[in-house]
């Protein structure tokens, strides 16, 4: 069993959201990106099967989709998405998410 | 691309943990578990590959592992097991908590 605590690791960057690795294995990849109010991921997707969930820890922030889809991210709300479909985050906020990619890329 | 807020979907049961299924797919199953202060998710296994991950969303509690483990299980915890291995949940104040499993079980 591996246990992480979130909150002990979190950290920002000014140039760009901060990236820590939780846990990779053949089952499933786990990130935690921290990003600062107005930094984003944005829109992206990779031509392979498999799918991803971007869970909202803290903060607030909107899920980018294809077409200019824009959906809520508020703290404990949770997307899932092809890893194929064109997905990102933009934070309002201060903002804290957990992303599961399974199977990893 | 699926949306869901969780803070949305809470509900808690007097007899036993509530049970909520996020999104299940040939990748991953995604569930939600709410907890009333002193229920618990009782230890257990599957002979089965694979993992699971269980985050805290909100409240504590304890996780639980083989021969009598317990580790903290703080809002922004998260636990990674294998399948095989033993896990349960120990919820202290009421408690919220996803989790993910891949492959689904």
């Amino acid at each position: 069993m591996q246990h992480t605590s979130l909150t002990g690791v979190r950290a920002y960057r000014d140039q760009g959201f901060h990236k820590y690795l939780v846990h990779e294995s053949e089952n499933f990849k786990i990130l935690n990106f921290n990003f600062r109010a107005g930094q984003e991921l944005p829109i992206h997707s990779h031509d392979l099967d498999g799918e991803l969930s971007i869970l909202v820890l803290d903060g607030r922030g909107e899920f980018l989709g294809e077409g200019g889809t824009v959906l809520p991210a508020e703290t404990g709300d949770v997307l899932i998405s092809e890893i194929r479909e064109p997905h990102g985050v933009r934070a309002i906020t201060d903002m804290s998410v957990l992303v599961t990619i399974a199977p990893p890329i």
